[in-house]
């Protein structure tokens, strides 16, 4: 097994690409995300996607886009990227997002407000297809 | 087939519960919904779920508790649940939260970032189970 | 496009095999669908599925032995089956195992409690996933 | 941070609530909760939920009323219950209410039958999808 | 309504951006969507998502790197596409890479091996999980 | 507790089924997936599902057809299943499919390129649901 990345003699690499480790140009995006959050660490799944460059740069792409200035507050961006990972249950996800969240000054009670919203949007769905509900023409 | 409720030989009722054909119990449910909401018309999600007058009562029970006044605001709370809706292809609750937002405020930029948002995390929901990606200590 | 199968320039069958049209293989499955199901008819399902014949004898064995005779009645086994199309969607399924429910007993009364739990679970799902709720010791 | 609820400077609350830490409000739902099922124990779910007392109340409340005396027997109920936790993927889930259904009666030839049904559901809910099969007239 | 992007009166534009209607930002995307398909017209996906450019700008970008040259071939990327489409239950998402597939030589066997492959899939993921399988040591 | 299935009191068998204590039945279908897969081991996921012998037995027979020869190599038929798994979320079947591919020749690159598009389907199918894009003619 290559020591540096992981590499197995099946060609997968199964394992975080650490800074140290880091090839140039994975080590500028390493950069460019502790710039752009103001911190000095690497959060695990910039490390695990960094197995392929090319994801790693695409997807930090967008989502400094996605999650930057905007019409929306960086909270509310915030809670809205918790619920679609609650709904699609990536352990992973709520807790970084959550954690992001909290930092943007998420609350105790705003974090169970979305709780609430989150459980009771999931149960509604799935009564208006059960039901197979028109879509009312108001609101075409 | 029984004219009022649709109910069939089979024992199920698959049609909506108009206002005019409604029990006593399920139209003090609609004149709360009216009462609540402003409005002078019931949307068909209520209509169809009153098919069981349990299900309406406590469901409209749940929604007005949740979407109600609280820490986040109305807009907030609904761009979650359209969030959660498309994120679960429910195309009755698209267009009705959607219409709901739109009704609360959100404009057409905050409609793209909302959806920008929802993409990007069903994506990254993905790479990060795909990818078994650890909590970070820090996020715990 | 070959009349009888629908089968386009590019090779995709994307129509229904009538039984009029069927080959002696598939014939022999709608048969013994009709056979076991005591009518004289075959649903879409079936006749969509036929576009490859192995895929219509595997799921057809399976589905025969699956829901037949066993410790569950067969109400049950339908119950269960229209709880899963509702939480993934499938418009069609619940269509046909709806029918199927009614067919073997599903009262309305049935049917809207089967929707209230269906809502609710999906509702808890979410919300213990999104608290990280560890296992407890009793349930292991 | 806070010892009794585990609330951190951030404020999110991440741990659960025992019931020697409870409010009166939290005790006596615990309370409901142990009363209901002839328990003396409160399991993870509720511990976790109560960081928020208005979303136990409400979600206690709902579940008591949806999983009580119905027109389907307390094992189908749960057997239900089940069969969306399999699908939806929540580990949780599936160990509590796999217990329950055990303490209900659930044998291991039941369970292995649910197992059949879900999985073949999860497989034919995506064929229907797949071949988008239209709603036979007669299941209308 | 603004009669050219089909924007109300709360801000949401709903219709899609036709080429002869859109801005020079948005026909420079459709044109070079049309330059790399080597085809004259636009599908619906584009035209919608052309309401925000910022989405349509990034998502045609991700997907021309994401599907373009790579050590897996086109047809097996387009398979990957459908498989996941089908999964998520996305009508519109099915019917297009379903074309983009046959375009690209996908017989009708292999569609129906696809669907097999799929069905399955979808079957004993959720019996894995049903099941709580550790993963093999041999796996890691 | 039955030693040899685990077996508790309330019926159900939660432990994997070895080898050595499979009965003649059990013991026919372990040596028969040894055989096929060339190997001198069984993975955790049947000696799980073993715990009700039909469903080891039709699952079993159901994978050996459906990712045996045919139309689609190997390789190909692999790289869907863990497509598959990482969009529904299966940490097992990712480790178990992912190990498959690797062993079928899957390289880092081409593992790589199966994550980008699995990523970005996930997003691009909510988008065009969220955008309630109709099928074009074209794609009929």
């Amino acid at each position: 097994m290559n020591e540096r990345t992981g590499e197995t003699a099946t060609g997968a690499s199964l394992t975080p690409i650490e800074y140290a480790d880091a090839s140039p140009e994975v080590r500028a995006i390493y950069d460019d995300i502790m710039a752009s959050r103001n911190t000095d660490w690497i959060n695990n799944f910039w490390k695990y996607l960094a197995q392929d460059p090319h994801n790693l740069r695409r997807i930090w792409s967008d989502l400094k886009e996605v999650m930057g200035a905007g019409t929306l507050d960086p909270l509310t961006k915030e809670l809205i990227y918790v619920a679609v990972s609650i709904t699609n249950g990536c352990r992973y996800c709520i807790a970084s997002h959550g954690a992001s969240a909290r930092a943007k000054g998420m609350t105790a009670e705003q974090h169970g407000e979305l709780l609430a919203i989150v459980g009771l949007a999931n149960q509604t769905n799935r009564l208006a297809v059960a039901l197979d509900v028109p879509v009312d023409d108001r609101f075409r």
